[in-house]
């Protein structure tokens, strides 16, 4: 073929979904455009005022079909790309954010009698109100010995689907019922796109218990949380799962209609957007662990093989690249840590200094604390400020530092968060390996990567390892633009799989981090004391944060 | 007598000296003055520009000569009162505060040959260059099984006498042999101010390990410590020691005739700043303990019996009140961390809303932190910014707060500091009277006390006791001027004995702070998991803390 050939991936965040429309040929990125969702995250009340209960977190899917209506159309504009040679489509949401819809699609919170009922909307994947019903499913799924909690980590997080469908069940079972189906929101953005169903292995697997083989848990289990949810799967979910990198279906003549595109465009099964990024640097195999680092971390890595990997957030089969075990990890807090010290606890001096210096608070304390050693500081903290999600896998924990004395400046405190977060990212990568998961290089990807070299250089030096940067701006969206490229196919311009797409339109910066071997010896040494105070608080030796939590909670 | 009688008390604390004259009617105030040290602190170099080493703190001499020869005539000036009708002086300053001198009192730093000197100069309390002295002291004394040990806790500090003595004998062993006598600086001030020499039970029993029934340690033990200090009491310190409220003399001729005072003035022996603020509350007799609350917290109580008390910083027969045991112990870091946290950790934001209402930070913060309810942060900290003096002995402890999370506000944090001080007062409160020395009230005086009533509520809900708050602004000067009046005697218009001069001369507020039940229920739950905090961090269930600053020490 002469003439080259685009995809479309389309990113939904926690505030904002934006398009990206790339060359397959390089993945270089042609256009761009960002929406913002005009109800943003709904915390306090529905837009009628109708009041939400604590750690409610939803949102409104009228948001989601904005992002694709202006920024779809904006990109073609922007880039003068003909319709025709858009190839594909990938999409990648945050999940599981959760969507409850008739069986066209429609979501029940658009239709009038239920535009009261918080049931209803979005739930965003922080929705966290479900946390009493995750810690039940858990006990049952314990007391039935459901062989699926060891793939989770031992754990089923409130985050995922099956806590906010119980709580629906419990708390407003008319909405349950009057829901025909309920989507991840990647899953719904593919039915939006196609007038069709699919559903992904990426969110059946991860959010929803489903395994390739023995395929969703048993109906005795879903009817021992709660009566209603015995059929579920087939009642509502789907049982046709589809691995990442498969052809969801083409757009719908209507989407083309509204949106410009051809009706030739060929979409691929929704993603979830962290996974999504994987090709994005260029990983094509196993054993290499990417780090998507912003307001929190999300680890994924391939595997050739299905291990145990305690206090993981899942392995799923086809889960994020076909033929392989996809296992994802995490940490819920690192930019947002940062982000807290910087509102929170420097000083006015300190501002002052930095705007003489012409400086945000991150760089003009990032500058100050890169003079610092390992150890200088004598601080040390336990990053759980927003609980640990891997390898603990426990909300409840609660942030930690240690080491204060009156000489202790707002640099050194800003270190050790930093450093914190690294040896929770080293205990991830300990944890994949002595699980039998062996982790040969690591990647890193997202805003931090760009905006914080110090942090990225702790992570070097207390891991002990190389870590190559992805090049792109948007991980996540090119990730989707070579899932779209894979729908297509070689024959209409794209790929045969995602390896041959990640090999073509991923890759990393020239410039890596490596460890200085000094460094990374003294950060050994304190990365034990962060194990010990980690088991001692995170494993029941001391259950102090769970404590202080609950009698917060009564009063 | 018709005519009104008077003393001065004379407080020498870390930054400047203070005398004030009062009424021995009922100790109300007629005149005061202050004067700043010229010399202030010396830590990184003496005068002449030679170096100091880390952890130094050194005073001038000549700056305490000041604060007698300026303020005395002025609080005369001032009140107007006749030299004649002044007929005590009672004095007192922070210890274990060191001079070096001449037989006749002339301080070593003083003279020509010495002033290139460190070792020569005044060793202020805080001085913590001694610390290795202090280790290896309590090491010999354990390994010998000294009796003496127990009376101070288990532990002796680097801030009193002997690791400072050993660190002279060590590092420069001719200012030891050219010092005739060292002193402690308030038994020093009442030489200068009589012409002769007397020690007071206070210094030589809480700071250099003198009992009144046996006396100093054995010289073999003074000799294991370094052969120089063998023979050292009778050599160096002088071993006729006086209970507190002793007269140490009469003012000389050459002192009256350089103040104005009449010489017939009488002086009572030297007192220790924190323990002489006793009487002016109005304490008389035993069980009464009272919070000197500032920077750092000292409590003093006394007892009928001797009780070996872990962790306090010492019992001394006759050391605070005659003819009862006074004991010793206290927190290092009590408004210091306090102000560590609001110089560097309050952000910009809530500087411009203190200022917006006219407010200091800390005013400010209290207002915010007194809406809080107890455990309603879910914040709990151990306060050892400054290390641990009472009941662990430790100044290689650190600071710790947990339960931090991306909601934790600055207001937070500050109550949660306050209530670690409060816990670890009502920690010393109970080790007393598990030791089997009842605390049957408690008193508060100080700067805090008038500043921070909310930090007093807390105490009082933390201790879940009463507590009452002295009268007086400067309670150490009017407790010295209380001491001065009983040097003079019932007949010369003073009193008898302290007790009497207590009652006339001490008084506390009329209103009191009380505990709140339902509040004071909150803490004993977070007091139990304070404890537990404190026992596993403090007492070698994990020694990071003493890792970190030995990981730091060594960079």
């Amino acid at each position: 073929m002469d003439r080259r050939k685009y995809t479309i991936g389309i990113d939904f965040g926690t505030l904002s979904g934006r398009s990206v429309l790339v060359d397959t040929k390089d993945g270089s990125v042609a256009a761009s455009a960002v929406c913002e969702y005009a109800h943003k995250v709904m915390e306090k009340a529905l837009p009628d005022g109708t009041p939400l209960g604590a750690d409610w977190a939803l949102q409104h899917p009228g948001d989601y079909l904005n992002v694709l209506f202006e920024t779809i159309p904006a990109v073609l504009k922007e880039s003068g790309v003909r319709p025709e040679d858009v190839i594909g489509i990938g999409v990648d949401c945050t999940s599981c954010t959760m969507v409850p819809a008739k069986k066209d699609g429609m979501p029940l919170c658009m239709l009038e009698p239920y535009q009261k009922s918080p049931h209803a909307y979005v739930k965003l994947w922080k929705h966290h109100a479900a946390q009493g019903q995750a810690d039940r499913l858990n006990q049952i799924a314990k007391e039935r010995g459901e062989p699926f909690l060891a793939r989770y980590g031992g754990k089923v997080s409130s985050e995922w689907m099956l806590p906010k469908l119980m709580e629906i069940c419990e708390e407003e079972p008319e909405i349950y019922q009057a829901a025909d189906r309920f989507f991840d929101a990647a899953d719904w953005i593919c039915l939006v796109l196609t007038g069709k169903e699919s559903r992904s292995a990426s969110s059946a697997g991860y959010k929803a218990l489903w395994h390739k083989k023995s395929g969703y848990p048993s109906g005795e289990f879903f009817k021992a949380l709660h009566p209603l949810l015995e059929a579920i799967p087939s009642e509502k979910l789907g049982t046709e799962i589809l691995p990442q990198g498969a052809l969801a279906g083409y757009i719908s003549a209507e989407f083309a209609k509204h949106t410009g595109l051809s009706p030739r465009t060929a979409v691929s099964v929704g993603n979830i957007d962290a996974h999504v990024a994987l090709p994005s640097v260029g990983i094509t195999g196993p054993g290499k662990l990417l780090m998507i680092m912003g307001t929190s971390t999300c680890d994924i890595v391939c595997s050739e093989t299905e291990r145990l990997v305690p206090g993981t957030c899942g392995v799923v089969e086809d889960g994020v690249l076909p033929g392989l075990y996809g296992y994802e990890a995490g940490q819920p807090c690192v930019g947002d840590m940062l982000a807290w010290f910087v509102e929170k606890q420097v000083p006015e001096e300190y501002k002052k200094m930095a705007a003489g210096q012409n400086m945000d608070l991150h760089a003009f304390l990032s500058g100050l604390a890169g003079r610092l050693s390992p150890g200088e500081s004598g601080l040390l903290a336990l990053d759980w400020w927003n609980g640990n999600r891997s390898v603990l896998v426990d909300a409840k924990l609660s942030g930690l530092i240690l080491g204060l004395t009156l000489a202790t400046r707002p640099e050194e405190i800003y270190r050790a968060l930093i450093e914190a977060t690294a040896f929770g990212q080293r205990m991830i990568l300990e944890t994949f390996e002595e699980a039998g998961v062996p982790i040969k290089e690591l990647y890193a990807c997202g805003g931090i990567t760009k905006k914080n070299p110090l942090m990225m250089q702790i992570y070097t030096d207390v891991c002990g390892r190389e870590i190559f940067i992805g090049s792109a701006k948007e991980s996540p969206a090119l990730g989707a633009a070579m899932f779209g490229a894979v729908a297509a196919g070689r024959a209409a311009g794209g790929y045969d799989t995602i390896f041959d797409a990640a090999q073509a339109m991923g890759r990393v910066e020239e410039k890596s981090f490596r460890p200085d071997a000094k460094r990374a010896a003294v950060y050994g040494r304190l990365y034990q004391e962060y194990k010990r105070l980690h088991e001692y608080f995170g494993r029941g030796g001391n259950d102090v944060m769970k404590t202080l939590r609950a009698l917060r909670s009564r009063l």
